[in-house]
């Protein structure tokens, strides 16, 4: 049987097709798709929201963006908000926005990571809106998650002397996204040459597809430790940090020898002539942890493989300081995406 | 003091620009603005979720679209899905994406929409996102609200014989896009031109600032009456008037002579040359209240003002009627926006 385009299945036809066989599965959702609002409860817990929208052309380029990677990658960004308070994720909701050059099997494909996206992470799928673009494609979307009552973890919370601390690694989702627009560079003056990507398959995944870290989440709590303040590194570590230190009233120290910085991204850096550090401080997208503990907990963090203590908290008169690895102190600035030349952007 | 540009203030400068003036009042709200998420506490009522986002050029026209009410618009058509569920909106969630051609006067206009929508209908604005477009504009609302637990009326529970009833008049919205469309053309032709559009003020506010019928919700509480399904008039009576249909396994019956439709409306279809029935039916953007009632409460819906009662529900075998002024029996189809020669359009 041919398939129906999507202007043969119409507005309704086409959120039916993409949507019919989304189940509901959290006692939370009371009622998903299909009404005017999908309905919720997250009991005695407190709910969070977060939204975010990714714009063709500025957050993603078709040319090397697989759509399934990009409905996945639209839903990972924001459950690593929910996260990044200390929340549970429990609902999303997404708008599309669809260009008309767009055919119903890309359609599918960007739903089919959405709804891996939600089995991954135990997420329904509860509502949202498709809808036409006259240009690029545009996806907004919101997630829903819970906390037990005051136990949500904001990023104006820490205090001096606590320990800074960073799950994962730094800097690969920006070189992956530098190799890709490398490739791009060379297939667009000869598409006959096969982009090499085969040397990094990290990098590349760090930026096309990452993943919220779920589990640091659970052994936090596992090991009884309360970060006092959190965030999540999508704009590069030194502004997210930033972010930590000025809303506390607080300076921050750096050691540049502690940043946990994986093998590819060692040697991709060499290949671009960068010092591995400035991705590491400026990249952003790398969708880990960056969090502060008290100083109690300092042996109990170490039972958690994975997570760099990478600096400590300091009183506001001492500023936000980077300690390089000859000993140097450098001011640390937010310098973030719009000083790696991918300027015009904003995330 | 000479104002900023939107690349002077850079992202984060811009955000606090625009958001450093809001304040949550309610007291659902725990935390607003400012981390990677915003807290929110139903207490013991069941949550309500929904998303719209509005595109350029398929939503709206910056032509003749005023920026302050293209921003009230957008929360005002999310809100309307809250009271289509019979809830009581709380918090909003906005993402915005604006092209570089974006002045700061005009992003302040489209948050001083936001704002407005907020203060009328009292909600928080509780978060969202700032970003870049590399064509048009993109603006994304998601709006939270509350409902009593089991009182939230949706669209798939319409009973048999049950009555249809309407807040408001009906294709108002529609005639007022024309108009502006067809002022449009003229100015395009010849800039001297003065646009007319004094004749028609209802059509033309109904179109571009519409409100959400928090007066009926009330109302219809105060008079205890729970209607038995409801859903918002965003794509046109007969379509939206089909969802309830087809979603309760009904038949419905309406009379062309009860639908309501203000004298503006009349007078404009006239000077289109359109039976003014077809907008009514099939005219978009009205966001009034379409719901059905028990026939018990006839009398008490009568006690409100504004509401008519336009026809009932029948058994699903009798299909879906209209009864024209001359008493001849035509079925009633979707045709919503797409008949209506805004095609590809999606809502």
């Amino acid at each position: 049987m041919k398939k129906k385009s999507i202007k043969e299945l119409g507005e309704f036809g086409l959120i039916n097709h993409l949507t019919s066989d989304i189940r509901c599965h959290k006692a939370s959702t009371v009622y998903g798709i299909g009404d005017d609002c999908a309905i919720f409860n997250h009991k005695n817990r407190d709910s969070l929201v977060t939204s975010d929208m990714l714009m063709e052309g500025i957050h993603f380029d078709l040319v090397y963006t697989p759509l399934k990677h990009l409905g996945y990658k639209a839903v990972v960004v924001n459950i690593s908000d929910i996260y990044a308070m200390n929340g549970t994720p429990e609902q999303i909701v997404v708008s599309i926005a669809l260009s008309s050059k767009f055919s119903l099997k890309a359609a599918e494909e960007l739903y089919k990571g959405i709804k891996e996206a939600c089995r991954i992470y135990d997420v329904d799928f509860v509502g949202g809106d498709t809808t036409s673009s006259m240009t690029g494609l545009a996806i907004s979307v919101t997630a829903l998650g819970s906390v037990e009552k005051g136990r949500a973890v904001r990023r104006n919370t820490a205090d001096d002397k606590e320990l800074i601390c960073v799950s994962g690694d730094l800097g690969a989702s920006y070189l992956g996204l530098q190799l890709l627009k490398r490739e791009k560079k060379i297939f667009m003056k000869d598409p006959k040459i096969q982009p090499e990507l085969d040397k990094y398959p990290y990098l590349i995944e760090r930026q096309l597809k990452p993943e919220a870290r779920k589990d640091i989440i659970q052994q936090l709590q596992e090991k009884d430790i309360l970060p006092t303040s959190m965030i999540d590194l999508s704009d590069g570590l030194s502004s997210d940090l930033l972010h930590i230190a000025t809303q506390s009233n607080l300076g921050c120290k750096l050691f540049e020898d502690k940043l946990p910085i994986a093998m590819e991204t060692q040697q991709a850096a060499e290949e671009f002539r960068l010092d591995p550090g400035i991705p590491a401080l400026n990249g952003g997208e790398d969708y880990e942890l960056l969090f502060t503990i008290a100083q109690k907990d300092h042996e109990k963090i170490q039972q958690i493989a994975g997570i760099s203590i990478i600096g400590h908290m300091s009183p506001e008169k001492e500023k936000y300081v980077l300690v390089a690895r000859n000993g140097k102190e450098i001011p640390l600035e937010a310098q973030g995406w719009n000083a790696l030349n991918r300027s015009g952007e904003s995330r």
